[in-house]
């Protein structure tokens, strides 16, 4: 058995909005999402505020850790907005116009009002970086070797993992499958230790649910090879039939 | 002026699911919320995965730079709820049975089929620590010195919460107001930086938005002091208007 190399990334969420509790953070389970169907592992978020040095340190310590790194939030045209010295910062490098965004902003801009300094904040980049397009406003994201300078406001950040798609290399996805049971998972905590342990390579989470006036759960199982993971789904059904428990394949 | 102590917390958001996303993260607002009012900031989070290491690694860092820390999800009765252990690694201290943690377990579980190893398993905390109380399921939260162990479901954090309430040291609150505009915020990131100049102790935000084909921005300012905080709210509105744009006190 050859073990396949792993890619892993981590992600810091910039914002005193997320850390106040004002604004629900969706980033978190879009890029998760994203990366696993490019084959990368979301490992590590960390969520810090608008403050250079936090935003300096976090960057440093992920990037030394993981393949790939993903910020969101900061990049707009207040100021407030601090990602990109930050990182630049971060990098050792000095922050530079980048002259093709420098472009794309002046054609937005072009009939809503004019570049101003503010707008033409959102072209400054670490030096050295490429653009990732945003096809939804004039402002681009920015790519620096393994970092990932991503919007704050979801349905952009969305555009432009959209614009990755593809061109990060990876592994294979880690694939899953829910098996579901009115059960409490308390219940059956043996059997799902052992049917993990009887499969290599698979991870059996369970996630409990009350509803309906019952109590139930889902066990997600996670494995990166197809045949292990419906080995191991079909296992745990058969083991949950055998103590007369239903087991509904796809989760409840 | 006196310089008010700050007090500050952190939260580590153990699980798999989040990073995986499959599960969207609920409590790391309503724990910023549920801070805020007991005048504490959170100020950094993390997301690890249910890895023994990195839960460890995660909670001494964090417990050396906060005065409170706390930890959501791992607590259930599973193979994959490690929590207890890994914070009582990062604490040099063992794993025992609560005895009150265990009586309650046994009240609970009496009429619901018994307390078995694995709900047994519910009454494991770090030596030395006391129970928070949750009254929507048998297994209550474990507070060990500054570190809170909370559940990951957030509607049993929520009741783990609601018993902690009032009973942390904090500070003054931080205050919030919230003007909006239908103004693009791009156009008017000069004014808001010298309008948070002009009012020591507040921090505006600015965080824009798109809706019924509109582009508009509210504009969030924090103070611990509240009539600075109107103040600087006031003045905000004020140049607003004399640029000839409607502030709406509140945020739209």
């Amino acid at each position: 058995m050859t073990t396949e190399r792993i890619w892993t990334a981590a992600l810091a969420v910039i914002g005193d909005e997320i850390l106040s509790g004002r604004t629900q953070d969706k980033n978190v389970s879009q890029i998760a999402l994203w990366l696993n169907l490019q084959g990368i592992r979301l490992r590590e978020v960390r969520i810090v505020p608008d403050v250079e040095t936090e935003i300096v340190d976090c960057v440093n310590a992920l990037r030394a850790r993981y393949d790939y790194v993903f910020t969101t939030g900061g990049i707009g045209p207040t100021h407030d907005d601090i990602t990109v010295d930050a990182i630049a910062k971060a990098l050792g490098v000095g922050v530079v116009i980048h002259p093709e965004a420098s472009a794309m902003l002046h054609a937005y801009y072009e009939k809503r009002g004019g570049l101003t300094d503010a707008r033409l904040r959102m072209a400054r980049v670490p030096d050295g970086a490429e653009l990732i397009p945003n096809r939804l406003s004039g402002a681009p994201g920015i790519r620096h070797g393994n970092i990932f300078i991503m919007a704050g406001v979801p349905h952009i950040t969305a555009g432009m993992l959209d614009a990755l798609t593809g061109t990060l290399e990876g592994g294979k996805p880690l694939l899953s499958k829910t098996v579901g049971c009115w059960v409490a998972e308390s219940e059956i905590s043996e059997m799902l230790e052992a049917v993990e342990k009887a499969h290599e390579g698979c991870q059996i989470g369970s996630y409990p649910f009350f509803r309906e006036g019952k109590v139930g759960s889902n066990f997600v199982i996670r494995a990166v090879d197809a045949a292990t993971l419906d080995q191991c789904a079909e296992d745990l059904a058969r083991a949950l039939s055998e103590i007369g428990r239903t087991p509904v394949m796809g989760g409840i």
